[in-house]
């Protein structure tokens, strides 16, 4: 069906109603056609081998193992009684019946209502444990799985900066934009994953840096990341790197001040936020923080990334949707009072002074999500579960004609 | 440099740290780094050669010419005094300085000032006139110069219907979405297109085809676009189909009663618009209609479309953004109480009753839209100059701490 | 309490308390506390008692009768089968158990289902049929009550341009937000209500007055309303006047070009509007198109007008609430190239030409509308019921600290 | 003018034309007229003496002095240098020229450019200085006279919890809301004030009663306002009392979750807000962080209270408008997972935790601001000033007629 797009031979009528009802068949697509590179008689595009891209369509990723997998990650949000018992039976599930190997963070073992449950003994000899931050995992998961909220997922990207396993999230409660699945029948959906050829929705990423004049830590830092020392200038700055599924919240912190800072775009500054703070997010990311703060919601799918203000003095400060290739930098406006404080999928929370700049593209990490039904369904669904999106009651607030009020 | 981000292999720290450096340099790309297609040890995306697209990065997309451009059609915004004069030295200009073939509308010469200048009518007289909707010179033309407004590069889009060539626009009073150029130093400008390797836009389009009932006229109905018959009926049904660059519109026309109108997506019923109507847009035209709507602004080079309710019912029914390749229909709800009206592109309106459909999804044929100095400074530019974004006054709302006030 | 907040002794601390207590008992209040009348030790406001306004606090507005309510008008929506039924079952309780004269439309009668049904024959003969814009009954109604939607109550307002006989209003399907009354007990609530002492609400309307340029019949007119010949200029101009409950909207029509309107406050330009047109609505009115069009909800008790632009072209028209004795007034601008049109709560849909003008104020006749329980938690259960305002799922978008996500 | 909208005999029509002619004359009410208290033939409101309101049209609102004014506080923002000079100007004047006692905060004076400045040493000694939070001078203040920008108006209303002695605010760079006098004229406009009859603006103010449950210091408060012991429980609760002329917000301070906020209106739950707070503005401070968060601008000469979330997570979630009498109630819901913490117009902040409850209703002591027109000129011009309320450029987004683009 693509090839049938990319001719750029102007069709004769005969032909272009082939294409059009060729076209019509196709409901794959989620990348939109191949444009023609011809224009007009004599105009074209110029040939740039070095700049194309080669992509796969959106609408027809899935999922493949090169070997069967052997070890899964199971992470389970903390305090909330009504995970337990759903997590004792996965666990049980996939080291005895599956003979996997479960990973899940030690902390989460120390739970008096996991650690001292004598029938789970036995199983939880068997579980690999590892504690955030100082084990490092990302090598040694081939699969995930979130019991939870969508938090679980924020999570779990966090654990890997760099590629992803497979994430399979179960909403326990309700429906959450990153947790299709329901539990009730988790042993099939678990085994039919493990036999590959899955749906999945690649939730694209951003990788973010934070390069931080040296000082005598002024605000408290997380060191979490990559972190490196830029060989530039002598050990003066510190560079941490994170990736974030949702967005990166910069805000004016506890101030009463409104933040000011400046917003570059591939090395121009394109703007200055006066507000609350800005988003910067992950078109995932759109329909959390963004879509409170007035932004439209964008379909992971679409390869983007969105800027929006908080709370922006100017009444003018529309959010913006900008391609997901470019690379943005935040900064304290020279003229700013006050620090900023930035956070990362709502974590790692940390100040931002004057010189710091905060360094913002797409990253080519992302979240390979295995979707419930597909890409399209999942998000309309959860569009409608989880924000309510236009569920009506049909009621007519034009009145009108006379004869019919 | 995109080759380094489509190395699916988990680097190490050192080469990390390589790649990082590398795609600091990079500033071109605007449509995001390929992602990775394994993930984690074990998995990775199943390989579909058919469905792989190349596409070339729309931050390297120039202008060049097969053969040198020969004719050229001017587009002016007509009623208004200000433009005669340039198009009169443009039109001069080309004739004579560029020995080029200059297409114009015919009813443009009939305006008196026009043709009751004497001096200009040797020039005029060597111009090649055509009729909206009689003449298709969709084959005969190289290069498109629009002198006005953005209507005036709608109009062009709209005499195209498929392959499109490559249009220069100036704005002759204030700054346009889509009239980047001044009209100041046209000569060299336009010498300067002809001579090639000029950066373009792809602006995409959207192929609307409205599938009508043939019923005894119950609308007035433009003829305009292709027009076919659908061999799957007798004879019972007319479809027509029409290239927009801004959006397809659908609204209750001069009816009191609220819009009742059922959205679908790849086949799939996602909602029902009731309120004043809905805007389908391009992320062209995010900026135009869309916004006046709510509609975040959405730069030119994602591939999306932008669906904007206009004055919905519901509270919660916030604009959304799909992916470009998406299929959409609009049709009457079964309870709607009165019909509908479409537009595209503000042109061409018509009613839409009981079991039409209006079909939309992104056109392969792009408007190659010349850019002043690139996709992405052009752009916020416009923003600035049309919509007044984020212009801003300092002043701190929040009074604050008590020392500082 | 009102007394106590009249004080404008400065009052000394035990004083102080004392209010406070009392004032914390005091739930009553909708207007607001009387501001003190001195300002420091020797400033006070100039003493002007010609424009001292008396007026009840609306929480404690209650209606009573000078002498018994012996007729009724029943307004019902049409073309609604499920209106049918209790429709009958009203008027013969009010005619055969309540002995009132009871007031219907004639084309009411003129349905099949009820001209036909043999035994409502005997009631049909009984009642009173007017025809609207025929006959005027507006000093002939006791007390109202409508069966259907909102619609009802606008059709019913329309019908008493000067005072308002009390509304009770019975929905049907789903609560609407001027129709709080359930069917179910409507013997028991209409009897109630004609013994008295209901709370009611006055619900302010606004008096609009076109004046229009006499021309050859440009637009289409609906001579509702009262008429009247200006005896300023010598038959020239014709000037219409209009009670409306929810709103007047200004809009393009059937045009494609925006609308251009200069809106006047107390005969000073205040804005010009250039968008899809202009909503100037009642208090009442802002849960209806306006909220729509982005309008914040206002309390009917709020003596306030609501200006909400409709789609407009600037991003940074954001509605504004301007007192309820101001007069606006709106014409087109002098620039504009299309007329606009008007309608008055969606009926009486007009023209308006270059010279003509609108002129809006609050009127001193509103429509006292009966509650359900009081106007506070009527208003609130309609928020939720009709826009579902702030109806939540309870989900956490910022996933947040480590151990809890 | 009122005394015909009064009546409530049905008016001949005759007698109708004549209100409106005479209506028509009238621009200078702002509180809209006196509705009608008979409703049709028979019906009328219950006369309640006790809650009849006689309140002075707030547009015929004007300043007098029971004696010639003696005492002027002048209220500076500080840390800006191009006030100084301006500072001491007016000084100088109100102390040489007029005679008046000049009162000052005393941390004014240690400003080093104002201590270390010989020349104005004799006027410094005449000064009068007081202390924030310890010396009380809120009766030996006859007026104000503030420097700066709206912040100081807020501070100076900070410093009156009672009676406000009249307010002129000068604005010495770009316009503020609150500060609409121009100082180039600034003496014969003081002195134009002193004579008396000045058009005021008074300024409604909420009364906002923290109560807190007494805890071991969980929380910073500062003991600001009227603190008093409540007498029911022994010494076990402590209220603080403040006056805001701009806004209370309640969020959810440096903590990462949603806040969870309970609101009630005269005792009842109305909705419980999940986001990153909650407004409640006076008509003020509707234009303040409010209309940053979305909220429509309210004149402040409506009767009224907004409220208005802060990036709800409900997308339904609208501001509202509520009547000036009610009385708001926030708390903690029962199962927020964090505290909350509340500032006033931007000060005092204080963390609000389980059991603690925030207060707020329509203060009776308004701040009478001087206005430099009219209330309605000066908020307009403000409008337009401050936040570029459609500031526009004129563009037709929507292009149409095929002749005419």
């Amino acid at each position: 069906g693509m090839k049938v797009h990319r001719s750029t031979k102007v069709v004769h009528f005969s032909e272009f109603f082939f294409v059009w009802i060729f076209s019509f068949r196709r409901t794959q697509s989620l990348h939109g056609p191949s444009p023609v590179t011809t224009f007009g008689p004599k105009a074209c595009m110029l040939q740039n081998p070095h700049a194309v891209m080669h992509i796969q369509d959106p609408a027809s990723q899935r999922l493949t193992w090169n070997k069967p997998p052997k070890s899964v990650l199971v992470v389970k949000k903390i305090r909330d009684a009504s995970l337990l018992q759903p997590f004792k039976e996965l666990c049980i599930f996939l080291t005895e019946v599956k003979n996997m190997i479960v990973y899940v963070e030690r902390k989460l073992l120390e739970d008096p209502a996991i650690a001292g449950d004598e029938n789970f003994g036995v199983i939880i000899k068997k579980l690999c444990t590892f504690r955030e931050d100082l084990d490092d995992i990302s090598n040694r998961v081939d699969f995930i799985i979130c019991l939870g909220g969508d938090g679980t997922l924020l999570y779990a990207s966090s654990l890997f900066q760099e590629s992803v396993p497979p994430v399979m999230a179960f909403h326990l409660g309700s429906l959450g934009f990153l947790t299709p699945f329901k539990f009730d029948t988790y042993q099939s959906q678990v085994t039919q994953i493990i036999e590959g050829n899955a749906a999945i929705i690649l939730r694209s990423r951003l990788r973010v840096r934070v390069l931080k004049e040296n000082r005598e830590k002024k605000a408290r830092v997380d060191e979490k990341g990559i972190i490196m020392t830029n060989g530039d200038s002598e050990g003066s700055r510190k560079a941490m790197q994170y990736q974030v599924l949702n967005e990166v919240v910069v805000d004016r912190g506890p101030s009463s001040y409104l933040s000011n800072v400046d917003l570059f775009l591939d090395g121009h500054l394109i703007t200055t936020v006066q507000g609350d703070g800005v988003i910067v997010s992950t078109p995932t990311g759109s329909t959390a923080y963004a879509v409170a703060a007035g932004a439209s919601m964008i379909h992971p799918n679409v390869p983007a990334i969105m800027i929006t203000p908080i709370c922006p003095h100017s009444l003018s400060f529309r959010p913006i949707v900008v391609p997901a290739g470019v690379e943005l930098k935040i900064m304290l406006s020279r003229d700013a009072r006050n620090t900023a404080w930035v956070s990362f999928d709502g974590r790692r929370r940390q100040e931002i002074c004057h010189g710091d700049s905060i360094t913002i593209t797409t990253s080519c990490f992302p979240v390979p999500s295995i979707c419930f039904r597909d890409p399209v369904n999942d998000w309309f669904e959860s569009l409608a579960q989880c924000l309510h999106w236009n569920v009506r009651k049909k009621q007519n607030y034009l009145s009108s004609e006379e004869d019919d009020f």
